[in-house]
């Protein structure tokens, strides 16, 4: 137990050891940045702003293994920013011929900024990846059970009958409008590049007679979008972040507060496929998969809170809402990236009780088709009369199927799923 | 001071007596529901599931004005929502004959999402003309103000001139961004029809051969979008309504805390059209507009991470997150149409003070072209001996214009915007 | 359906109608805000500051009805708060002979702030009647139930037995940790009073020899407590109150969220007094009052937010976060009202099932006891194999009360509650 | 750059190197998750229920240096929470003889809590400490700076004068006031113990004929409060912790914007010690301190919002709620423990220029102290013309000393700052 390990989710069991955890630690933060370094070097050697050898040389000194992420993080303290020490530690590295060509025209958010795009990219092409394998499992699910019928559930009690399938294809839909949000967000992920406050003015003095199309040379060097304009303090691209990740996060949850609720002792109609055990129970066989995305669901519309907060940043720099971002941002692509990791066990995992599900429908005594039965019975009885009946039928606590008013009536509540089949069907069109 | 008058804004000086806030008011909400009855009735009847007399009836008596909104509001609490009450009074002013159509196969929630929807349609349409109209206003100042050169701030402090140009082409592209967000989310805006328990089951026992025609002939009715399934727990919608909002609020706060900062006595490099005055010092000309639309951006981001977190809502219906959402939306709606409103008179009003902004670019004795000079003298001394130099030279507190080692430089700060013009007119190039 | 009434809650079946809603409404800031104005007018009186007639005339005229809260809404919007028309109105009210005592000395935020607190103590004293009321029918519940077996359930499963009298004293337990922080804070709730910029320097003008006294004699005034020194940019009381109010939201969603559970239609071991119906399904017996306390929960947290993030106020008076208070203060009284009487309800309604939660401890035939057969088979078996044994019998899916190696062991759940007994009464005994 | 090196705060300059940082880290969980376990142990030892050499063995194998953090964060993922595998290891380092005594009784959340108090009371302790040193040197600028005069502001615009050490003396009764919050907090942090479902009643099965002495027996091995019920789902620990810590970021956050403000380019009235700087521009001296204070200022009340919704915990231990509260309760002691740290520089190191304050109450020619010419006029002209008269002086641009009409009256804006020292003094004497 050595202090000098940094942190690697000891707290957070939803996402440690993930691939999204990996893509955005310190470590990743660092290579991100540098190779944002790497890539502005490079950017203006292809606009014959510096020389070739000083892109060769700043990218190698870049690829090298030698900056120490502690130290970084510990000297940014001083000018509240990893980027300062770091193009120090670059500069140096990269030695005295070409060290002028490091981070040259830039300001430390330039770099800052595109690096937390390079990181947010590849993390969200990990979620995308698992939201892919998610909707497809969840597409086998309302494919095999299109038709088993089981208890509608609203404000915790049975009101009609519905099916499984129609739930696991609703599920889908809210992964798939997860997919086409995230998807878009990550297409326009843009390069920052701006100079000390976003007119480029640096570059000029540099030697480019228009450093209008620096950024889009920078943007290409490492596959971003070229922005519009600086967006220092313009931060669409952070809100619009905000924004998919808490949808995704929510859309997850929806499945997880379901399999939670589903999963109950005396419900059990679905159980995770490996459930967490308990030391001292060995019966007990939790839904943690479900647990962990439902926590993830409950801290990310806070997270995007604090970032939609951001978008109110005064000057060309704010003195807070710039700073305010990086950890929140960070702690959103994890979590999503662990719920996304954990909703394909689940989804691929699920366990589904058709016979549990049938065996409820009774539980009600035949009530839970009671809407079908005001519907059948009003033409005959008038409404009042109709739900007169069915009140007191529903407070005698007896079968329905004994009552001689409804000898006529299809109290079979499998035969009461309306289009759940038709709309589930449709659902699954959507590709 | 009659208590039967209900609240109409005294603690919102930001959205009363607004368009948005008659948009979005308990008595525009009972409309809508009954808007959304009515057209449920007409759908029916279109599809020849209702007689054409009830669809009439139905919605002569939904629009008659014989509804009240505190009645209905006091009965809503046994329920726990205001359509039951509603219904009940509807039913009775459409009377015997034709009483049972209404709310025909409907559950509560059909009606108030599709309501809600309503609403929100209209409140979008109002933002988005006051967004409209706002960035008009910003586009001409960014245009007439391309070359005006102030200080470009970072951190609270001068670092390099920039233009008042940019800056309000900058406020102009968060308001397109917003713009363009708000109106993908209203022409996505769907009608609710699902039934108990989103099966559609009652109207096939009323008598639909195929109810799954009758979310889209009620969805025309209404001019909402066609829902591609019931969204009683897949909220999708009312998430994407809290993204653009949250978003909106957002890119307004921008604007506005750059204002109230330029603002500032010490600084007024502009000025509100009408600033607002104090009682008792009559010279106070506070920035009122720009306050209000910053305090609206501090609350959106909570209320749109309450609604994200509504997501995760357990089955068919949820016990709580449903109920969760009706006044944080509503409240959304009405700040950041109060927002917008406000932006609208900041935009169009602002005076604009050159002669300040040009005066403040002198206030750090030539230091404000720092990063030029490192530039400009780094090929000659080297870098760190620049650095050195003008460590040195800003440390003692003369004009840098002073200075001998100096004598060659151009140490005019209207001359180091750099780029900062082309950027505005490639920004200002965006419909 | 006219559109001169304002909103009266038609969204907040959680609050309408409630002793709350009515004490923090529109009319109910007005009332306050005119207190307050009467109150300084009298206490600057009783110093000698100001003629008694004067005190006495402001007094009469803030006492009569005729201001019209619409109109005052309205006009706040030039100058961004209530205060600024309301003293106008106020002071044509008095007379020119005594009109200049009205609002002399003072600004804006001292009377709205002042205001806010006299409307925040009364709501605090019904939300203490009511947590009182919910407390008591706890107890009796806990006394009732001391020894009712039930399933304790950890992470959605069966664990080992607990109580429900257990269960309602700790619901108790965190009503009385509500009431105790909520009692504190409204004990503390102090008058505003420091002018312009906090200094009491116009009242000096107005010839207090020494205004420092006059904060209290004004805080006197009003019941409420003196401040130590000007508020306007300390805005402990808000945070304190957002606080409390958070706190009590989230201690009644405790219990909300125990009682949905356990009212779920295949647990139904509690059961609300008075069930909330549905129009078409005769049989639904809904969880309303719990269903609105959970949403409350839901809401409070981020109202709480929106004001913890109003401390950070810049100057004597900042441009945009006091102004972010007003009404989401409001709201938070309004919701843990609303959900406090709910809570009343709730605990003196409800309706315990003994036999379904004895019925329960069966379901997993046995295991809901392992830990207790862990702990004795343990010694004798060693803790591997005992573990090793139960997994085997769990995984068999009999009865454990058929295992032979169980036959000398005690299976009876109810025999396995611990101390719940003892805690239960330990808890009780705290008043 | 080695992948094996965990998160040190490359993000968050804040925290990043702090005192509070290193009591928070995974480390110093791991530490505290087994400091519960051999308290746990010890205490069952002291009451007769374990040998005492299994006390011994337990506490000398969890404090050996044998334990893996990243292993146990990776193996936390199976069962969701870190001590299960946790566990595993310190029973097999503790050997076959004494194993059995390792976690006794207990459930993983009895350790979680319990390592999280210990967690708490050690960061809320250095917090306390900053607080200490941040509130005597704002004492020492309260009292060296009691009558220097500046300009008030309101809305940004300048009212009417006050004294920095007024401000100061504000600052600093917020530090108090998070003082004392803090300290109620940390000192009623409680042990956590009640076994699976929070009836001890494993304790029993092992032997014990009254479990409920051994919660405090635990408490007293840790120095932690006993609890009066076991809290698995009665939060108040944590609610209390959130509250305490939003408060603290929001008293800090204050301090930090009026630096910020004040220390604008154009103000320049104080400025930080230490500024930090910027690569590009050698003048640059940014406010860092309270830039990295504003930001936790930024992120603390969501956080805080997060804990609080927790507070809803279903059940005897919630799917969800309870793994939400592990990360966001860390974050905010981090954040406010690096806010603290920051906050001693600030305060220590604020540099204050008197000369600027005092050349700035000229900046409005005369109208800062318009309120006291209204006042004094009044009586003579009637309010309405005083504030006519004051309104056209205002308008004309010049400045009112040369006004015919004020000839008598004193304009010195430093005479005009009211009870602003004997405030401070009265706020001093608090202790």
């Amino acid at each position: 137990m050595t202090q000098a390990q940094g942190d690697t989710g000891l707290l957070a069991p939803g996402w440690a050891d993930s691939a999204a955890s990996s893509a955005t630690s310190d470590h990743a933060y660092l290579r991100a940045l540098l190779d944002a370094e790497a890539a502005l070097t490079r950017a203006q050697a292809a606009l014959g702003l510096a020389p070739a050898e000083a892109a060769t040389a700043v990218t190698q000194a870049a690829g090298s293994g030698t900056f120490d992420v502690r130290s970084v993080a510990e000297r940014a303290r001083a000018g509240g920013n990893p980027v300062i020490p770091l193009v120090a530690d670059l500069t140096k590295a990269v030695g005295e011929a070409y060290g002028p060509y490091v981070h040259r025209g830039a300001t430390s958010q330039d770099i800052m900024d595109t690096a937390t795009m390079l990181v947010a990219a590849r993390a969200l092409g990990l979620i995308l990846d698992d939201l892919g394998r998610t909707e497809r499992a969840l597409a086998r699910l309302a494919t095999e059970h299109r038709d088993t019928t089981m208890p509608g559930r609203t404000l915790t009690q049975h009101a009609v009958p519905t099916t499984f399938g129609l739930k696991a294809a609703g599920w889908r839909s809210l992964v798939l409008d997860a997919r086409d949000r995230t998807t878009a967000v990550r297409d326009a992920l843009p390069a920052q590049l701006g100079g000390a406050a976003g007119t480029l003015a640096a570059f000029g003095a540099y030697g480019a007679s228009d450093p209008t199309g620096l950024p889009s040379a920078y943007a290409r060097e490492l596959g971003l979008r070229a922005p519009d304009l600086p967006w220092h303090t313009l931060r669409t691209p952070v809100a619009d972040l905000a924004g998919c990740l808490a949808f995704t996060a929510g859309a997850l949850g929806k499945v997880a507060v379901d399999v939670l609720t589903l999963s109950r002792t005396e419900i059990a109609e679905v159980a995770e496929g490996g459930g967490g055990g308990s030391s001292a129970m060995p019966h007990k066989s939790n839904p943690v998969r479900s647990t962990l995305i439902a926590s993830a669901a409950r801290r990310a519309p806070q997270l995007a809170a604090t970032l939609y907060g951001s978008l109110a940043a005064e000057d060309e720099r704010p003195a807070g809402a710039w700073h305010t971002e990086w950890e929140p941002l960070r702690d959103l692509l994890r979590l999503v990236g662990g719920a996304a990791r954990d909703a394909v066990e689940l989804a691929e995992g699920l366990r589904v009780r058709p016979d549990a599900m049938r065996e409820h429908l009774d539980l009600t005594q035949g009530l839970i088709v009671s809407e079908r039965l005001s519907a059948e019975l009003a033409p005959e009885l008038g409404r009042p009369r109709a739900k007169e009946l069915l009140t007191r039928l529903a407070s005698e606590g007896r079968p329905l199927a004994e009552a001689p008013e409804l000898a006529d009536v299809d109290l079979d509540p499998t035969h009461y799923t309306g289009s759940a089949g038709a709309l589930t069907d449709r659902a699954l069109e959507r590709r």
